[in-house]
């Protein structure tokens, strides 16, 4: 470890705690706060500090603190930068790396800079592999804190894998877009792999086999696309999952800022309202489109239930 | 009536039927032929003339005969087109006024003319309400089938609502597009609905009153929402109507024609794929993004028959 | 007339001015208040009561008064609200009759209500044709005010075209829906006509005999499509109007709530987002669609400018 | 070369030159036809065997013979195919390695059937990169004949780069499937740097960094992405490039699909659609919609030429 720094953490949960772990593995000083200590206790048996309050976590860092706070969206982040405030000192940093919306950002960094704390948001991509694969991390803020944390992101990203997108808000907003082409890219996979399983075709095909084909050398291929094939080698026809997809604040942001900015999105914004229409069983425009075929044309309706 | 006409009618269907009584009522000669002869006779007890052969039905009129064919799209109406221009004699006019394919009348246009047999085809609007309102009718072929067609035209639709769209096929081309431009509209009623149900204002409010006001001035008034009052007075919150809603083949060669085209055409095409949605109870597609996001982010999922 | 009342109206605009006029002709007592006095001046012509200040306005105004604005949405109408309010008296009526965010309502009605003051909203369509036609008017509100307005509405509106659509917000956000399915209409009708445009048929199609063929009773008749015959009407081939569509924040406001409400709609979605893309010439996401194209395959790029 | 095998090639384009290279490459007795003997001739100094007309062709491939035609589909393939049948002997294989529908395959295999001959198809990815990466190729066709190919399609694709996707067409319709995916994919990220370039954080941005920092980890890492990093290498902001993007047959055909099947493919179609519009410089539907705007809002319309 060539340059090991300290770091606080705040919020041990799915992604917390596994970023929490890969710093702790890099040689870093973790320590750690969680509403729950068992958590807490947990990174400190692989090494990491455990801290059981605010009080005494921000004790524990030496000034100029650096906090990585990976808490929910919203106001759990909002309630512990509240409560942080009144204990820091000037120069401190405070980073989000949680799925806050970048317009939070910019509100808090005006916030914290009139206390004269600095304030950097990070938006952190990598889910579950992360751990072993490192997390691409993308960082909005001052230089000043980008720098700061270099250490940390060395660790926590794979070779390459962070990098200053700009002012506050920055690192929420390339997050942001690239979950939404997240969005865009699984519900193409998933339209393709619709037209395969209805085809006359798709009756014999081993859908993990044209996945993992596609994946040698094909213009499609792509990390979601390995993810393809083990889901598909764990259940051929994916019999056992129901057609209901759920979605995050992120996917609607982007649709958001596509209307906000006046730019049009179709393929992002319609990715996202498949999943609305997948958790829509008796879908009111469904039934008034049935409903108004049997006003002018006698066509025949299926009752509900039927 | 100031120019009755002789004119054989094929087909007594839902369609058929009332066309052909609209034509009675308006004091043409129509002779008729259906595979089920209670129609037929039914037709006959209201001033029609019954034929029980296709024979029969052609012996009968004189002429150069006028035959206007309304029988499901497709062999339906290959055939009997086959059996027909066994017995016809040359100037004779067959109509098809079905909801045929344009591609399908070039074809037949094309083989009736070494026959020196005439072809024209008819889009017919207006479903169950064309026997009392009249039918809005879209013709194609040469001028000279139109001009013959004239006075059972003048009485099929309701005043200026009839017209010669141009060579073979413009008939049924128009009419497919104006299918096409249906489902764009109900589509967006329903989405509109949709939204005012899924909101808090939607709560109390009574659909069938805010269409009748919608009814009265504004910009969004239409037949279409004439209908959307009938229907929400039915069934205020059409509790009884499964979300489900099925097409027909104009709503499908209207996208195809815009691939051919190369028109984008966004909503016409979607208000087509929102049916296929509605229909597709256990969606492949949003199987396979459920088993994604399971993957990237182990994110919880619904399983089915959850 | 049976029941005149006394109204205030600010804002002379296109709409306001027309609506004041509708008021005069059916005999309401109306003020008028505009930032530029020519328009009130004209107004005073034709039978209404100048006044050149607001708090002239106010004091002319017998209690409770009923002051109508009829501004651009957003910080015009705050900013006279604010004004209004240090002049109002207890059980003062004042309507937003533009194009307001509901949110807005909700928020002024709360404060307004601390004061003692009733605020309502009213949605109002009609466009350029309401003067003769009347307004359909949605009105959000405390039933108090809106059985207040009714005399005026009965006069604004065509015969049962105004409806108390529920609580404060209602009237602007059934007003919003109205528009989002107006864009979907448009756009319906736009794709279709596109079509039979690029089709060989289009080629000697009088798009204007083909609107209004349809608006004799087909399915797809409507008030546009009555609009569409006069446009077709006045340029054949619109080949004086330029390909740029602009949009209102009704129309936004509208895909907002579906992101927000969680409900799917792809139609009113996408005429927003064609009219984005109608304005943006050098489509970005069209270069880089290009640029991989050519970066995959070898594929020849137009080159900007060519 | 553990298995090296005769392979007579037809067509030597930019795909069918490479592919022929490849297969000399990897040691494989490599005969070419091509209209232009250019071609023939160079790739006989590259190791190849020239031959100057179909019949030369014939005559020295010994039977069972494997042809592969690499033309662009339609006639051309159908007009070779009908040259060669008089040729060949039973038993002699014909694979269509070019972009054909699978209907077109279907269709031949059973001609060919009658004859005694065998016919697979074999969808090709790759692009410019496949002689350096190798193939992606889906077979179709029985599975004698993919046998029979295993040795060249070994030499052709990636290490598990070649799958016998089914009975025949399968190959062409597994590959038109990928193609309609491949629209959908770059479609999303070319609205999320869209979006990233209208935004003010944009302004900035280095989008190859973005595109660089993205495949290092994040969920949306990929092939095309890595692509998307050399296009912004070579000029940062497309510049150099109109916003103007072809199609091939394969993604519209895939939107056939999506309405024969019945299937909703929101996504893939949508991608489709905006390479239209992308070409659609005078859209005639915006002009309809500014002209609706107009005649019912009074809305001001851009005159065409401003």
């Amino acid at each position: 470890m060539e340059n090991p720094m300290q770091i606080g953490m705040i919020g041990l949960g799915r992604m917390g705690m596994n970023m929490a772990r890969r710093l702790v593995q890099g040689g870093h000083e973790v320590l750690a706060f969680n509403r729950s200590p068992a958590k807490t206790d947990q990174l400190a048996a692989e090494g990491g500090l455990a801290t059981y309050s605010l009080k005494e976590f921000v004790s524990r860092l030496e000034p100029p603190r650096t906090i990585w706070i990976m808490l929910p969206a919203g106001t759990p982040v909002d309630e512990h930068i509240k409560q942080l405030t009144g204990m820091l000192d000037r120069g401190d940093l405070i980073v989000d790396g949680g799925n806050s919306n970048f317009k939070d950002d910019i509100r808090r960094a005006e916030q914290l800079k009139t206390m004269g704390l600095l304030y950097a948001d990070a938006g952190v991509s990598g889910g579950i592999w992360g751990l072993t694969v490192g997390y691409c991390t993308m960082v909005g803020g001052p230089a000043e804190a980008y720098e700061r944390l270099r250490p940390a992101l060395d660790t926590l990203a794979p070779p390459e894998g962070h990098l200053h997108c700009g002012a506050v808000g920055a690192g929420h907003f390339v997050k942001m877009i690239h979950n939404g082409i997240e969005y865009g890219m699984m519900q193409a996979y998933a339209e393709g792999f619709a037209l395969l399983e209805a085809s006359p075709y798709g009756k014999g095909m081993d859908f993990g086999e044209v996945a993992h084909l596609w994946n040698q050398g094909s213009v499609v291929r792509s990390w979601l696309l390995e993810l393809a094939e083990t889901a598909f080698a764990q259940d051929g026809r994916l019999e056992g999952i129901a057609p209901y997809v759920e979605d995050s604040g992120e996917g609607r942001w982007t649709v958001d800022q596509a209307v906000e900015l006046g730019v049009s999105a179709p393929v992002l914004t319609l990715s996202l309202m498949e999943r609305f229409r997948s958790r829509d069983e008796g879908a009111f425009a469904d039934r008034l489109l049935a409903a108004l075929r049997n006003q002018f044309g006698g066509h025949a309706i299926k009752k509900s239930g039927e």
